[in-house]
């Protein structure tokens, strides 16, 4: 599947950065203008905005522009393709202690 | 949390390259030998070994010696550290979703 696979390199290797990924966890929470994203690094606006270009290339996030302001969120399942993959290297053992849960959910009485 | 940001940087620069995802993919399914993961692969075994260094140094596989024939499995809890990291990234929208998904599974009645 080399689409699926372009695009989990692009998310792997967009996420393979702390700045990267600090931006996605204040996304996560809600959308952002771009001088909120800059305010926790000490870094120059220009070298953010490369960051930013590298999460939207990799469809994590998107933006738009009103007058002046540019207001960045994470794109609606941006992470689904690294979910999904990652649910798949479940290994047997994995699957077996899955079920176990699955099962003690289903038998254990319910505290109130 | 630096060292946390490190070893998640290894992680996903190591499994940002289809060659490892793909060996990730086929040990989460049992240990492997060596010869046995370059196989699909049209490549050097050289090549196939520094790719086993990365996925080595990123805390991902492990493996073990017998005479000639060398072993690779996929370290318990290998993909842990990525799964926690997505986990804290659910956005609102996911949560609701996900509390939905929870309420449906505690009202609906089971089918036998």
């Amino acid at each position: 599947m080399p689409k699926y696979d372009d695009e989990l390199d692009a998310v792997l290797r967009a996420l393979a950065d702390p700045t990267r990924r600090a931006v996605v966890e204040r996304l996560a929470k809600s959308p952002a203008v771009v001088s909120e994203l800059a305010a926790p690094f000490s870094m120059a606006l220009p070298s953010l905005m490369q960051h930013l270009c590298v999460l939207d290339n990799a469809g994590l996030v998107t933006s738009q522009k009103h007058g002046r302001v540019r207001t960045v969120s994470l794109r609606p399942g941006a992470l689904d393709l690294l979910h999904l993959w990652l649910g798949e290297q479940r290994t047997p053992a994995e699957h077996q202690a899955d079920q176990l849960g699955i099962h003690m959910t289903h038998t254990t009485p319910k505290e109130t």
